[in-house]
């Protein structure tokens, strides 16, 4: 494709996502297709003589967006709001249209330069110290993971130079809660530690961590002749956006010379509120800290940071410098690919960096202060209504719900709210995320897509209320 | 935003991305700037208030693109070539525009499903049977992660659910050649191994694992009581593109109950050629691969595939299934977040799919066989200068080279061939990347970025010569 043809397909994508995007509250948010049904209506070989770029724009509107969920639509209160709002979605076009890689430095000086601008940025957007470095991965998992690889590096005195974790005599030992994120729990078993080595710390009634309990079960290992290696504070957890006292655990870190990486994947992003900041104090004593910009903030995804107080250790555990990535500005300069998994890295400043620098940082602030408004307003709503209850405490922008109609209890209650759950996203008019809440299910509804005003919050609710009278009247 | 903002907006980035493509070649290949010019232009503040638009357009032009190294450039030889045709990119930018996530299958079920055709598409490209099935992961480095894990959970039968890899009393031995990729190593280390227990199995003249050596090295590690694990085979080394034998691989492989994996990251895409498939004869006998299509083929970055043949081993190794994932869907769709690390995935097959169907596979054959043809042109021309050496055979596109002029030798040899490499990165006429082999610089000459044609390969070779001559008249 020549400059000059991608010129008239490019401008014709423009107009059909902006076109989109226009027309999403029109459509129902979740898809209704059936499994295997958008597999079905491709061919089963790829064609072996070039297509037109039309069979594109014809595929998309006949198969593949009637399979689409709609993340972006003002009715979407399902899983996280995993923003891309236009201006993000820009940058991101911007890094695949360069076309450049981040290798080394040299590889595109940019690519690394305006990531440490950018991510120096948002550490003062989120009131960080200046004691931070931060580096963009694709996702909290990926977060994870190398915070808890970290960790046993950390731990064993770079056991990875030697024998690895499998010459390990002490079993190393990683301590969340039953609340954390599954990420956490698959990153414990990714990195070796295994899962009879990962301890789930009592919470308490509003799903915090207790402190004195986390103390306890270290003090237990210690006496066992295990190694605690790692805790795992969560801000703002996925059920029900519980926060983990940060200040005890990490004077409990520092006393047990134990890492403390904080997922704040989802409530980092309130940190630009300095209202919020109290629900995070005493991060500063963290070791790592992950914040996704790619989910309320609103850069596109992928676009998760991942913050760390000594880079060093992080670049004594991830660096490879092979000869055909030395160059002689190496010493001077940040070679990223010594910062996490991947050696490739695409552009993904760029998206956070049209992000910020459209919206500004009031911009940003008063979108999330809506949406926390929002969440107040629909937590009033359900307290006040007969048989709705609220079941945790909405901090963020997460009200956990259930209605619990007379006589329903146990497994039938259960099936209830699984049953209007899905009628409410089979209606189309709204998606939500049924989990489950002290073994019993529940319904999140997670405010802040980008285009979710009041109105929509109002529809929801009275969608919800719709919902669970159909079900009960079955 | 507003959609009709983006539409402005976005018109004016499409012409700027068509405008910079058609530019590319009159511009320098490497960026000269010096490490933190980027950074400097750039406030140390995020704006508080939004800016608009513009201002994005005028630091592109003034800030960012001064400090790019030009991937797409025509003269770029560096590395390997990460093709991000126009097409591509097309594909890329449907997916940041749709902006839908894929969690589990019903969160998008056209994400996930459409993977599954174009991954089949690509497998039959590349005559791989119908035993294989494949997931796109971001790049090699993960994928060869991915693939040590999953072989460590084989070996210890599923470790991670009990006590890890520090419970295993057997120390797991991974087996490759010192021409492996560095992630290989990496991915190692990351998963637990440890140095102590990575063996670099001796290669042939044409830097090619001996698999007698091969065999030799497990029989070792087994009367000293150690546990083969993992042995990885290489096709196309990043080095000199070397071919590790895979059938006799594969044999051991049985033989021994080790994981055989397979990483064709750069020549796999050259499998789509079936005239080139000798080079990975047995690959049938394999556990893994990982095909980069974000290399050579020319799906923009990151798009790398992995194939395994038992997917539901996999899914053990890296399913969750917590509550807010689960669907009544289950069960009867895929869902890829549990065939790899992250939980969030992007809608990457877009950009596969957009560029088989506008290429074709017979484009796509087309340009490949160009860009061997061009390889071997060069290596001809290497060949009959007095001087000049082709130090490895030229299998794929990769021409390794080094200029001998009479009375250099040692390391006066290795600052002049650093000497002119460097020369001519700085000319900004050509990129190319030294390396090291068997202890001396050599200099790699990646042939195969799409706007590559012949004439800049000739091109290349007079400032390759040029540059010589001036470095040696120093």
């Amino acid at each position: 494709m020549t400059p000059e043809e991608f010129r008239e397909a490019g401008h014709r994508l423009i107009d059909w996502i902006a076109d989109y995007r226009a027309s999403l509250e029109s459509k129902p948010v979740m898809s209704t297709l059936e499994p295997g049904e958008v597999k079905a209506m491709f061919p089963t070989s790829p064609p072996l003589h070039a297509q037109g770029f039309d069979q594109v724009f014809r595929d998309l509107d006949e198969k593949i967006v009637p399979g689409l969920s709609l993340w972006q639509h003002p009715q979407f209160f399902g899983y996280f709001p995993a923003n891309a709002p236009l201006e993000s979605v820009l940058g991101d076009y911007l890094s695949t249209g360069l076309g450049v890689l981040g290798l080394a430095w040299q590889s595109s000086p940019a690519l690394t330069e305006l990531e440490e601008v950018v991510l120096d940025w948002l550490r003062q957007m989120v009131g960080l110290s200046s004691e931070w470095s931060g580096v963009i991965q694709d996702t909290a998992s990926t977060g994870s993971l190398v915070a808890l690889l970290c960790a046993r590096e950390r731990t064993t005195n770079y056991g990875l130079s030697r024998g690895g974790l499998q010459a390990e005599t002490k079993p190393l030992i990683v301590y969340g809660s039953a609340q954390a994120h599954s990420s956490v729990d698959k990153a414990a078993l990714l990195a070796g530690f295994g899962r009879d080595n990962v301890r789930y710390v009592e919470t308490d009634e509003d799903f915090a961590i207790k402190p004195e309990s986390l103390e306890r079960a270290i003090q237990t290992d210690l006496e066992l002749g295990l190694q605690p290696c790692t805790i795992i504070a969560t801000t703002g957890t996925t059920a029900t956006t519980a926060f983990d006292p940060i200040r005890p655990m990490a004077a409990i870190a520092t006393r047990y010379g134990v890492w403390l990486h904080v997922d704040a994947a989802m409530a980092g992003s309130a940190m630009i509120l300095p209202e919020m900041r109290h629900l995070w104090a005493g991060v500063e004593g963290a070791d790592s800290i992950v914040i996704n910009p790619h989910k309320w903030l609103g850069a596109a995804f992928d676009c998760s940071t991942y913050y760390v107080r000594d880079p060093e250790h992080l670049v004594r555990v991830m660096s490879t410098n092979p000869s055909f990535l030395q160059t002689d500005a190496d010493g001077r300069v940040k070679n990223y690919r010594d910062w996490g998994i991947p050696l490739g890295r695409r552009f993904r400043a760029l998206k956070l960096w049209t992000l910020i620098l459209s919206q500004g940082v009031e911009g940003l602030q008063t979108r999330l202060r809506r949406d926390l408004e929002n969440a107040r307003w629909l937590e009033a709503q359900v307290r006040a209504a007969p048989g709705w209850k609220v079941l945790a405490p909405v901090a963020l922008q997460t009200v956990c719900v259930r209605h619990e109609p007379p006589g329903l209890e146990g497994e039938s209650l259960d099936s209830y709210t699984q049953g209007w759950a899905a009628r409410v996203n089979r209606s189309g008019d709204a998606y939500l995320t049924p989990a489950t809440l002290e073994g019993r299910w529940m319904v999140r509804v997670s405010v802040g897509a980008v285009d979710t005003e009041h109105r929509h919050v109002e529809a929801l609710w009275r969608v919800m209320q719709r919902e669970a009278a159909n079900q009960r009247t079955l």
